[in-house]
C-alpha cells in the first residue's frame, strides 16, 4: 500500500516522489512518465528559452498532475514566462534559487501550489513568509545547482522550521527507497529526485551523459563554478553546480581567474563540445547519488522501485541491510 | 521495546547507540554513563598520553560493556598503548584514521571486537580485509576528524560494500532519534554519536565549550586544518577537523602557509588559550549536529531520548513531522 503523507494529499499523487525540474533534461516526456507512474513530474523551465517552454508546456496541458519549475533569478529576467507556464494549468510551480516574493501571489492566484526549494533556514523563512505551500530542503549532495549544507543537516533543520505548517520534501543524494524511507524518518513528507531520473529512458539528455551517470561512483562528482563560468553563466552566491568530474573541470579548478579572463574563447569551445557530445569538456550535471545508479530504465520503473522499497522498509519488517536484519517485532507504540 | 540489530547482538547492548571516542572529552565517566544507559560507551584513547590512558582504562576495568578507541596513525607511534587498553578487557577496540592491519590480529586475539571507522569505500575494503567486525561509515558532518563524503552518501555505500557480512554503524550529523531511525532505513545497524554526548553532564570538557555547542546553529561549524596546524598536529590526508567557527579560525583560514611559518608562536598562544578556556582561539571540536542540540543533560537522558524517539518512528505510527502525519497504516509486507 502506498505511503500517504501530507505531500501526497496536497498534490493528489500516489507516491511521495517528485522529479526535479532539471533544466532541459526534464522535458515533457519525463514529466509525464513520472506522473503517470504515480509520482509528480516537474517540467524544467530552463534558462528562459520561450519557444521550448511553450512547446513543452503545451504537451502537458490538460494532463494531470504535473508541475513546472523555474530558476527564480532567471525567471526574474523574463517574468512573462510565468504566464506561459500557468497557461498549461500545472498543479504546482516550483521556484528555486532566488526571491520568490514577486511571483508567489500570481502563482497562488492561479490555483497552482507554490513549491519553494531552499538551502538554508533563512531561505526557508523567506519562502514561508512569501506563502510557500511546500518546502524542498536541498542538500549539497544534489546534482546541478545547490549550496553547501548536507541533506542530513538541512532536512531536519527545515522540518523543525516548518513545524508541521507545510510539508517538507528532501532533496540531495536520494535515488532509492532507502533514501525515501530515511528522509521520512527525518520528518520529510517525500523526496525530490533528480540524477536518478536523468538516467532514465525518457530524460531529454544525451545517451553518453546517461551512460556516464550509470558508470560513475559517488566520489566522481564535484561542486564548483567551473561549469557555469565556462558557459558565461554567473550564478549568484551561494549557489554552485555539482557535476561529474571531467578533464575540463580538472584542468580549470583553481584557475578560475584565468577562465574568466578567457571567458569568450572558453565559452565558444564549451558550446561546441556540448553540441558534439564531448563530455570531457561539457559537464554532466549529476549528484552524489550516481553511486547508487547502475542502469537506465524507464522512469516508471524508477518510481515503482523507490516506492516499493520504501514501503517495505517503512513497513518495519527489515532494514535495508537485508534479510538477516530483523527490527524489533513489537516496537513501542507510545507515539 | 528496544531496537534489536546485528550490532546490539554482537556487542550485547540494549540500544544501537555508540558514543564516539572523542579525544580526552570521552573519558571513563562518559563512557560508563553511556554504557550504563544501555548504549555502548567508547573511551577516547587520545593522542598517546600513557598516564591518562592507564588511569581512565583502570576506571573501566571489570565494567561491561565498553570500548576503547584510538587514532590509528597516532597509535602506530606508540603501539604499546594497545596493551594498556586491552589490559582493561574492553568488549571492543575502535580504530579510526589509518592502517588497521598491524593491530587487527592482536585485538581479535584478545577477544575484543574490532570496530573500524572508515570514510571511503577503499578504506572500508581495507578494514574488511584486515578483519573488521563492525564498520563505522563516517560522514563529513561529523565533529572532529573526518573526510569529505556526506553521511547520506557514504552510509549506503558502505552498507552495500559490507553486504550483510558485518554490521555498519552510521556517524556524522546524528543527535536524535530521527537520525537513528533514518540511518536504520539506509541500512545501518546503529549510530555513533559524538557532539551530542560532548554536550552532556559527564563529558570531560570545559563548561564553556559545552555551552557553545548548545548555543551554536548547524551552520556554525567548519571543516579545515587550522585547528590542527595551530597545535602543530599534522594529520595525514584526507583527514581534516570540524570545529565551531571562532575568531582564530576566521582569522587564519586562507593564511595557512603563514600559520605554518609562525607555527611555534601560534602553538604557544593556542596552548595558553586552551588552558585559559578561551574558545575564541582554542577550537571546540563539534559536528553539524550542533543545530539539533539545545541542552546539556546527563548522558543517560541522551541515550534514552534517541532510543525512544527512534523506536516510535520505526514503529511506523508516525514520521517525525509529528502527529499530523500518519504513515500508511498497512504498508506492504512483501519484504
Amino acid at each position: 500500500m502506498p505511503i500517504a503523507t501530507p505531500l501526497t494529499e496536497l498534490l493528489g499523487i500516489r507516491h511521495p516522489i517528485l522529479s526535479a525540474p532539471m533544466d532541459t533534461i526534464a522535458g515533457s516526456r519525463l514529466t509525464r512518465a513520472v506522473s503517470e507512474a504515480g509520482g509528480f513530474g516537474i517540467l524544467g523551465g530552463g534558462y528562459g528559452d520561450r519557444t521550448r517552454l511553450e512547446t513543452e508546456a503545451r504537451e502537458l496541458k490538460g494532463f494531470a498532475p504535473f508541475g513546472i519549475g523555474f530558476i527564480t533569478w532567471s525567471l526574474a529576467k523574463q517574468p512573462e514566462l510565468l504566464e506561459i507556464a500557468l497557461e498549461a494549468r500545472p498543479q504546482a510551480v516550483m521556484l528555486s534559487f532566488g526571491d520568490v516574493a514577486p511571483f508567489a501571489p500570481r502563482i497562488k492566484a492561479s490555483g497552482a501550489r507554490l513549491i519553494c526549494q531552499v538551502q538554508t533556514e533563512d531561505m526557508g523563512k523567506q519562502a514561508l513568509d512569501a506563502g510557500a505551500e511546500i518546502l524542498i530542503a536541498q542538500g549539497t549532495e544534489a546534482g546541478g545547482h545547490g549550496a553547501s549544507r548536507t541533506t542530513v543537516d538541512i532536512v531536519p533543520a527545515i522540518v523543525d522550521l516548518a513545524a508541521g505548517r507545510v510539508p517538507v520534501v528532501a532533496a540531495g543524494g536520494i535515488a532509492d527507497g532507502r533514501g525515501l524511507a530515511a528522509m521520512m524518518m527525518l520528518g520529510a513528507s517525500g523526496v525530490l529526485v533528480g540524477t536518478r531520473f536523468y538516467a532514465s529512458v525518457e530524460a531529454n539528455g544525451a545517451e553518453e551523459a546517461k551512460l556516464r551517470i550509470r558508470d560513475a561512483g559517488s566520489n566522481d562528482t564535484v561542486r564548483g563554478i567551473v561549469p557555469d563560468w565556462s558557459r558565461k553563466l554567473f550564478w549568484p552566491a551561494p549557489f554552485t553546480a555539482r557535476t561529474l568530474v571531467n578533464s575540463h573541470i580538472r584542468s580549470w579548478t583553481g584557475r578560475e581567474v584565468e577562465l574568466l579572463q578567457r571567458a569568450d574563447e572558453i565559452a565558444r569551445d564549451y558550446a561546441a563540445a556540448k553540441m558534439a557530445g564531448d563530455f570531457e569538456i561539457a559537464a554532466v550535471f549529476a549528484g552524489e547519488a550516481v553511486g547508487l545508479i547502475h542502469d537506465i530504465p524507464p522512469a516508471a520503473d524508477i518510481v515503482e522501485r523507490i516506492a516499493i522499497e520504501a514501503e517495505q522498509l517503512l513497513g518495519g519488517r527489515r532494514n535495508s541491510a537485508g534479510a538477516t536484519q530483523v527490527l524489533s517485532s513489537s516496537p513501542s507504540r507510545a507515539g
